[in-house]
């Protein structure tokens, strides 16, 4: 299989994501290729641990780098300052001492990439980092921008850094391990940069559904760095998420909320953004902006991607409580962002309550 | 007295810095002349809050604006992720909610500085920031350079982000409330600042030293606004501290040790200082670097502040050690800033550790 690198072009923060077989086991002589790197700590969670840590490890003492290597428990829930404390405590009780020379590498899905990055960016006001994602979710969508954070309990995602990797290496043979609700899950923000950017990319996702449910790794490949590639061009343009990067959250104003409503040991992010995703799209119909044929593919899609169309039990009011309490909110006025056509997506900051209300409550299973 | 402004010119993320007589009763009208702030979130310590938030309140709510107040216990002590944490648990549960148009505002001196910027470089990944510094110490150092931090039990501001303010505001009337021991606090930067950049700023020193412990205002702004100015053009020509940022850690080498050592309740910063400039003036001697007249009117110079030039019981094998772990040190070599004449210093890294030794030992009381 061919590698394929995709450059994120943030001038004097820009970055290389390379995507291909086998790149774990190349870690070590892409770490050592960088200037000065003495020690790189692995940053990664107990399940990872145990499937990928020992082959990252062994690549990079083969480089002649140090390797130790930092678990935190795997989950969500553990997305927090108390997790990130202890991490601090580790990190900075390794001996020979971490200094400017040492670089993390967040060897893990997106939970790792947010919490690491967190780390990366904040232990001696910020070292250089290297994203490993291991999941579809993180290699699609996580591994490029730079955004890093802990949750809190008043939503996800509240305390972070805009810190950019020096380099992400996305290994598809990762992804061989990976459930298959985690692949679907992966599937959702890859429809996501279809719909806002790429017309054609949402008819590859409806022609090969079949295998890339199975993970085929060639596909995979194809697909991820296409998808890294749009989302790389929004980043590019917009670092800092005050324009046209907003397009990004198309699908996750609703769906956060769902998301933390619902709970995060209960529904995963790409599930709840198909939900949102869907709930966008009816607000748009609605609106007048789309047709009722692109919301009936867009959910024909999702479905066949084994991704949910509808949940049970959603609670409305608390959903849009949530969704007054994003970070993204300014002045009380939520912004949506509405597809205009397959492909193509605008910002819409006059969405009438009533209507977000009924937007949620087609979704109720 | 007529008010300054400097310019700290860091291209899209530049500031000013006004020094002047009663800018603390001007922080609303500054506020709401910045883009779209709706919200100032003033934070500040139990010691301040009491001398200073409620024109600061005032000022602000006269404004238009809303202004809530968080305030965490007075004492470097408090400067950790455990206060961190609970300011975030603060911040994130006023109504109404904090969103990209609320603003931090740091109130106090150098540890609510560190603190409340670094709430301010995390929250939502990055809130706007007014300092309003509140000892000269905060005035002539915090102020320039964007640097935010928490301490951690290894060592003094290991977590932290780089994130420069929208704007600071030295209200020197401030000074008046100050301890006299705070005042020559402050001064120890200033006679660091005239070390390495201005041999005219350090006769100016010698020539003043009784009006400065007086904190005379007019005085003060004087000097406040000179020391800012030399800050400034270091922090401009390199502003993530890679190059010439360095030398303003003149002094901060063996003193961030002492300061460890002692302990953050025995001994302040710019006492730390005062002795690790003596150590480093007397490396450069025995290397030959500058003659002992320098150094005797160094000592003369620090001793005329009220700064100690010598400590009694200090520790020098922990003292050393202390050193090894700090943030700055890189593969285990100690960079150290020394003189090479009045207003001038340079970086070196091959300081033999037993002539350390003898420097550390030099300041035994």
């Amino acid at each position: 299989m061919t590698q394929q690198t995709i450059r994120v072009d943030l001038g004097p923060r820009g970055y290389d994501v390379r995507v291909g077989a086998g790149l774990l086991a190349q870690l070590g002589p892409s770490l050592s290729a960088m200037k000065g790197v003495r020690q790189a700590v692995i940053i990664t969670d107990s399940r990872v641990a145990s499937i990928h840590a020992a082959a990252a490890v062994q690549s990079v003492r083969s480089a002649g780098l140090d390797a130790p290597v930092l678990v935190f428990p795997a989950g969500e829930e553990h997305k927090n300052l108390s997790t990130f404390g202890r991490l601090m405590d580790s990190l900075f009780a390794l001996a020979p001492a971490i200094d400017r020379d040492s670089l993390i590498v967040a060897l893990g899905g997106g939970v790792c990439g947010d919490l690491a990055g967190f780390v990366a960016a904040t232990a001696l006001r910020g070292l250089r980092w290297v994203q490993c994602p291991t999941t579809l979710l993180a290699d699609v969508d996580a591994s490029v921008g730079g955004k890093t954070s802990v949750d809190h309990p008043a939503g996800k995602n509240l305390i972070g850094a805009f810190h950019q990797p020096s380099a992400v290496l996305v290994d598809v043979l990762a992804l061989g391990t990976l459930p298959a609700r985690q692949i679907s899950n992966g599937l959702a923000e890859c429809v996501k940069h279809a719909l806002i950017a790429d017309a054609a990319g949402l008819e590859f996702l409806e022609a090969h559904a079949a295998d890339l449910l199975a993970a085929q790794p060639e596909l995979m490949a194809r697909l991820i760095a296409h998808d890294v590639a749009i989302k790389a061009a929004v980043v590019s343009a917009d670092e800092r998420e005050s324009g046209v990067r907003s397009h990004l959250n198309f699908g996750h104003t609703i769906g956060h909320a769902i998301e933390i409503t619902v709970g995060l040991d209960r529904i995963l992010h790409g599930e709840a953004v198909s939900l949102g995703m869907l709930a966008a799209c009816r607000l748009a119909r609605w609106r007048g902006l789309i047709g009722e044929d692109l919301v009936e593919r867009v959910a024909r899609l999702l479905a066949g991607l084994n991704l949910p169309v509808r949940w049970g039990g959603l609670d409305a009011q608390a959903i849009e409580t949530a969704m007054l309490h994003d970070k993204k909110v300014r002045s009380g006025r939520i912004r949506f962002i509405l597809p205009t056509g397959a492909g193509r997506v605008d910002v819409f900051e006059d969405i009438p309550a009533p209507l977000v209300r009924q937007a949620i409550e087609s979704l109720a299973g």
